[in-house]
């Protein structure tokens, strides 16, 4: 079967939340000990938990993964950024090295970290948390040409819907956490979440890991050309994820529907996994019912992005480092919300009317 | 001695945070393997958790214990609250059992649980997790009279100090969570804090955990009256937690002082904690420094107190039990921010220039 064929098969495995477990999960947070509604934001957590597992309470995910997906970007030529493209293969040996702050929150939250390199524009000798599925070495220059054809897109996707099942299968992972790194990667992001929510470039376009303002005026300037040159289709994900999107991007559509289909809570990360989520939602509008957005980045893209999913960040510590680093701090938020759910006496059973 | 003066004498032994490793941790963020601020306010929180331990890097908390401070309150006879009396003995009961919501969040970030009675008016069989030092069965109407005497003020916070010296001598602990116990504690709460901010009773009442409107008009006109009855001098702070307060508050100030002794930090809960840190910062200004606002109660009092206090939750999740549970959440936030600073290689070592 052609790659953009599977991908379409996978994005259809996805079926909707169970709205029977998500009933019960509310009724039985109305009759737990506290006064209803007291425990704000984890309640709704909670109850969207429940539906995800089909089952309530829900289990208390014990085993979280963050799958960091990296790769390059031809856009770089174009001035966007004031980091070297040689920074991300670095960055990945870092992440295997253990010396990167994924690393240190990974480790804080007690989640393994998984590295997949779906397109960085060099080679990585063997490592047990690397996963070598390089589907070409960095995308083309967006502002020129696509990013990638069709089907490398199609083909990311799979290295990261690959990644996401074997960590199921084999590793007993119940809860991801999306991670990204990918120099010049929050301009691929800026261009996917202005193509679906058809918002202008400047309101998308933020200064990633730092930049000055005349990067930023060069880099929304890339933004509109890219949008103009391709005049993105929404509804045509694979088309627009290959015209505008990034290689690591493609490879978290993929941790998305596949954390979907195994009913598997994803927390979403920041910018990059914010667009990577609106190309998921399109292929698989019920994708966004495992998805739970565990930081609100300091990118303006990613409020837009967030908007159009329905999601309310659970964080908001103003990060704009990628790696999946806000997301993981999330973490202890989603099994606290279903360890309240398992754990909490009724007050009924404390003898409290 | 007497007791208050060994409140004062308390007050006296906190030290400001050490400027020296802060401005080490500081400029040690500047090297590591990342953008310069891109942790956001992982960093400036990592750069005071080093001011506070007086040590750069700050070791990483892995000890944390959450002290549940429970009391009864005189002024429920003036209807401010749906909840009787007896819930308060009741709730401790649930504490020490283990199923409450302070429980599972306890388990769900490491955190031993620790209730202290200071002040219920019901008597406790022994259990490993209750401290009994109860000053007296609930406070008096602070509506109609003071609340408690001075001395009575100032046994609660030493019994509050000599729970937390504990913790720390025999159980290592290092990090503490504050949480608080007592049906209608919300009202001293509210009269504490508009003393200490000159603010109307309007604008730092609230619902506490879920009133109608007559109740909170109630409610808001009961804090009006108290306040008026004992004009209190914000500059006087054993004597308007005597006149305003709670047993709960009064032991959560002995909490507070003694972390802030032991250079522990203490992460606050809500409009209770931040009450306590109120009358904290009046005996011992530098208090502060080991204070970090784990998250912002709904109750419109915690807000205008955090704002006195200078200091910004870490959380905002619409939640307003009590217990120490907003708190709780934070407590992975501070081990990640201390993690960062210890673990991270920085850009020189990971050979990024």
């Amino acid at each position: 079967m052609a790659f953009e064929d599977r991908v379409k098969e996978l994005a259809e495995e996805v079926d909707p939340a169970d709205a029977s477990a998500t009933e019960r999960a509310r009724e039985l947070h109305r009759r737990l000990l506290k006064p209803p509604g007291s425990l704000g934001r984890l309640e709704s957590l909670g109850v969207r938990l429940a539906g995800m597992a089909g089952v309530c309470p829900p289990p208390v995910p014990e085993n979280p993964a963050v799958v960091v997906c990296a790769g390059d970007h031809g856009v770089l030529a174009q001035g966007v950024s004031p980091w070297r493209k040689e920074v991300t293969a670095a960055m990945v040996e870092n992440f295997c090295a253990g010396g990167a702050a994924v690393n240190a929150l990974a480790r804080t939250v007690g989640a393994r970290v998984s590295v997949l390199d779906v397109g960085v524009a060099s080679e990585f000798e063997r490592h047990p948390l690397l996963r070598g599925a390089k589907v070409r070495p960095g995308t083309g220059d967006l502002s020129e040409s696509v990013a990638m054809s069709r089907e490398e897109a199609a083909r990311a996707v799979l290295a990261g819907a690959g990644v996401a099942e074997e960590l199921v299968e084999s590793g007993g992972v119940d809860l991801f956490v999306t991670g990204d790194m990918g120099i010049g990667n929050t301009t691929p992001a800026a261009c996917l979440i202005a193509a679906f929510t058809g918002r202008p470039a400047r309101e998308v376009t933020g200064r990633g890991t730092g930049i000055d303002d005349a990067t930023f005026e060069r880099k929304t300037g890339v933004v509109e050309r890219a949008l103009e040159l391709h005049s993105p289709d929404p509804g045509d994900p694979v088309g627009t994820l290959a015209a505008l999107g990034g290689l690591e991007h493609a490879a978290l559509v993929g941790v998305i529907l596949m954390g979907a289909v195994y009913g598997t809570p994803v927390l979403l990360d920041g910018v990059v996994s914010n667009s990577a989520a609106l190309v998921a939602r399109t292929l698989a509008p019920h994708s966004v019912d495992y998805l739970v957005a565990g930081h609100l980045s300091v990118e303006p893209g990613a409020r837009v992005a967030l908007e159009k999913l329905g999601l309310e960040p659970l964080l908001d510590l103003e990060m704009r480092l990628g790696e999946g680093t806000g997301a993981l701090l999330a973490v202890p938020l989603v099994q606290a919300a279903s360890r309240v759910l398992v754990e909490m006496k009724t007050l009924e059973e404390a003898g409290i009317a």
